[in-house]
């Protein structure tokens, strides 16, 4: 195969498989927060399907020719092109470990799955999801092992979310954060809270709409590239920077869980919509791993949506869609309200302070499932045993234990460890940034086009054309320090809580 | 090609092209309902990849060659399978006569005139919109010249949404609703219209939407099977008895608009709802043609939605959700407030009198456009024209004049005919249900279950196992005769009107 040929071989698969993925994308998406409860099975069989076409494209000879016939003389080759074939042999090298059978019959069983799990959560009912989890963990470990039997299942997984991860790398990581976080979580736990009455009031599901829309634009987000659905655990998908999908769900009693779930999926959404146009319809659209797309949806969500200018920016918006809820609240009032530590239940509605412990949990978990140690029907008992142990707190059912994400659902083994890679990313991006930039004097006039113009310098207009690492690096520029991370953390909650 | 390898041939097409259809249809459904505006010009290029992929499957030797195995030799054969290669090779046939790459560009053209139209429309833009209709008129009226060129192109394309409609039945068709009609609409002008202040209240959309709950409720159609989207212009699409989508648009200031959207989509929902479930997954799930669907939509929509008994079904779901709106109005009042007839703008508003004059102003711009005597150019003048000829009505923006209605821009010329065909169809239909069963009497209780029940079974749980015309003569019984649904009009409006 010539250079030119594998080339247009290369832009023909590129096409189909952005093809497929935004037809495949589009089914999850519509699924997730659009379809009606009976639609899984018959769009599992469709999502086989197309599955099914999929391995076939990247299993095919010629596919994996045209990569290598790019990748073994890269001389004078454009660096995009090299780095989508490099991409592209990702997805091939996964690809070809699973028989095309065992691959569409895994499309079905995730559409099935993420119906059970949405039917199994509100029902508090975790053995009727239990038998899809069970397959997945199956499949996974499966995989895992042909990809590379001479390493642990979950180090293999790992490393599909962020390249690099591993159990020795992650050990360490959360071990040093449950060493430096405990004594603050301890010291803050003895120490009153702060409180006010908007914490408590109704927030009709109309009403906070409209504040999404309110809030959207506060981030910069132009709604003709970005809508925001509604489902039952929050997330974001993409298909190019004119087309990304937020979600949120809406508690009445519970103002500020769509208020920070819209700000964190903002978050993702602006990597999304920052990539510049050139990368448009290529497979180096998007985010570059999923530690990094969590570094900016936690940046905005936390580093940025919980301090103190930011909350002077979102207070008078609050006041314009809520007058009645929001009577008499102030500024800082507000900063201390969304920054209350405690050892709670529900990972999305973690503070800052005692999120990573969350994580821990579910890494935990993984691991022992990974492994065998752990069986699915024990799930439920070593979550809440974990939770006792790192969290002090008594889970009262598996709708606000094990069964709370979606993530177990949609295949996403080895995934959170990202949430907790991220954070410590962004708190050490805010480092730099805070170098380069004023950041915290427009924040309060509620001007964040600084911010998200250092973010797509640095990071988001690159797309998926740099590594994880590259990407780190270009916004850093020094080796990560998850001390930046716990530096933060103790600062701020030393601050807020007098210690 | 053996039997058995036919038969299996067939089903591997059949699975390949609802798996494709479903995959378009959703991208094209979330387009409409909920993806970002600039999202078109991507979702475009995708929908032609995969049309690309249909037009190769439908276009395959082999399929040919499965569906002349199976047709060529009946004696023996299940029913089911005849008809499944019966409509297989209507597609075939039809898909046949475009290249590749024609079918690919039309399949972008639609997403992104869909997204102009949804733009032009707000805007009042109809110059912006035309280029599109321009493309779209072009490519039907060439696909109806390679079909057959010894015939009209729009009767061609007649034919495609209701088989054996031509402009030699619909002229007279229309000339005889025409003229039997206009002296009653004449009279029914010269009398004073009913009004009420439940008819100029301010009804939110948030409680609409919780009103549309009801009214779903009360169709006995279940949400776990058919979602509500909303969108510019109502219409519904299904993938299987368990996945139908109806949408709506809510205006605050006019409750009847979504009111009757949901009852008349609600009427292609059933259809879809209720085939039977032994047809789910192959070609003969759905409707059988688009006059039969029409006719299920507008026999829900007006002969039950706008009648008397069930009017007094509505009334207290309306009281309950809308209390100070709905103040002091009662059944009668209600039924006589959406039944004015006058002369009015919007189709889709239509009172069920004038309502074949709006379909006869779309046939007569259709013909004209078709056999290239009207330029898509000269469209606003002429629909004005026709609205001023047949309506009495000055049409003042072209927003409520020729970009009203979604259809052009999604390619469906010829569909309109369907709505006149399917009202008198209706009309027809409930004659013979009225002799079956007791109407009224549970409707006026709030009780469908009888309506569905007959429609059901003459009707929907054939899908398209039997022709239009069979599905027709299995609730009718006898030939169509237009005659019923003008004695029904005459007869209602008289009443109505005291003529």
């Amino acid at each position: 195969m010539t250079r030119n040929e594998a080339l247009k071989k290369l832009d023909e698969v590129e096409a189909k498989l952005l093809a497929y993925g935004q037809a495949m994308g589009t089914l999850t998406y519509d699924g997730d927060t659009a379809a009606p409860a009976n639609s899984a099975a018959g769009r599992g069989e469709t999502l086989a399907l197309l599955g099914g076409v999929v391995h076939g494209l990247l299993t095919a000879p010629e596919t994996r020719e045209a990569i290598e016939a790019i990748l073994s003389d890269r001389e004078g080759l454009d660096r995009r092109d090299i780095r989508r074939a490099e991409l592209l042999k990702e997805s091939v090298d996964e690809v070809c470990l699973v028989p095309a059978d065992e691959y569409m019959a895994y499309q079905q069983l995730l559409a099935e799955a993420g119906a059970a799990w949405h039917a199994a959560k509100p029902a508090n009912d975790y053995a009727a999801f239990a038998p899809y989890l069970e397959r997945i963990v199956e499949y996974n470990r499966r995989l895992a092992r042909r990809k590379d039997a001479s390493k642990p299942a979950y180090d293999v997984l790992l490393d599909l979310y962020e390249k690099g991860a591993s159990m020795a790398m992650l050990d360490p990581f959360f071990e040093q954060l449950r060493t430096s976080l405990a004594p603050v979580i301890l010291a803050v736990g003895e120490r009153p809270k702060p409180d006010a009455p908007f914490l408590h009031a109704v927030y009709p599901v109309h009403e906070q709409r409209a504040f999404t829309d309110r809030l959207m634009a506060l981030m910069g987000i132009d709604r003709a590239d970005c809508a925001v659905g509604e489902t039952e655990h929050p997330f974001t998908c993409g298909f190019g920077r004119h087309d990304v999908r937020i979600t949120t769900h809406y508690h009445e009693d519970h103002v500020t869980y769509s208020l920070y779930s819209v700000i964190h999926e903002g978050g993702h959404a602006l990597y999304e919509l920052g990539c510049d146009e050139s990368l448009e319809r290529t497979l180096l659209t998007g985010g570059t791993s999923m530690g990094i797309h969590e570094s900016q949806s936690r940046f905005y969500e936390n580093l940025i949506g919980r301090s103190r200018p930011f909350c002077e920016a979102l207070l008078p918006l609050l006041r314009d869609c809520f007058p009645a809820q929001t009577r008499g609240l102030d500024a800082e009032t507000l900063y201390r309200c969304v920054n209350i530590a405690e050892p709670s239940l529900i990972r999305t509605e973690a503070d800052e302070l005692t999120y990573a412990m969350h994580v821990m949990v579910r890494y935990e978990l993984e691991k022992r499932m990974l492994s065998g140690d752990l069986k699915v029907a024990d799930v439920p008992g070593a979550w809440n045993e974990l939770y006792r142990k790192y969290l002090g707190v008594e889970v009262p059912d598996d709708r606000r234990g094990c069964l709370q994400d979606s993530h177990w659902s949609g295949g996403l083994l080895g995934y959170f460890p990202s949430y907790a890679l991220g954070s410590a990313y962004g708190a050490q991006m805010l480092r730099a940034m805070e170098r380069d930039i004023d950041v915290w004097g427009p924040v309060a006039r509620g001007d964040l086009s600084g911010v998200t113009g250092w973010l797509g310098e640095k990071i988001h207009r690159h797309g998926r054309l740099l590594t994880p690492a590259e990407a780190f690096a270009s916004a850093c520029g020094a080796p990560f320090d998850p001390g930046h991370y716990i530096g933060y953390l103790s600062r701020k909650y030393g601050e807020l809580y007098g210690l």
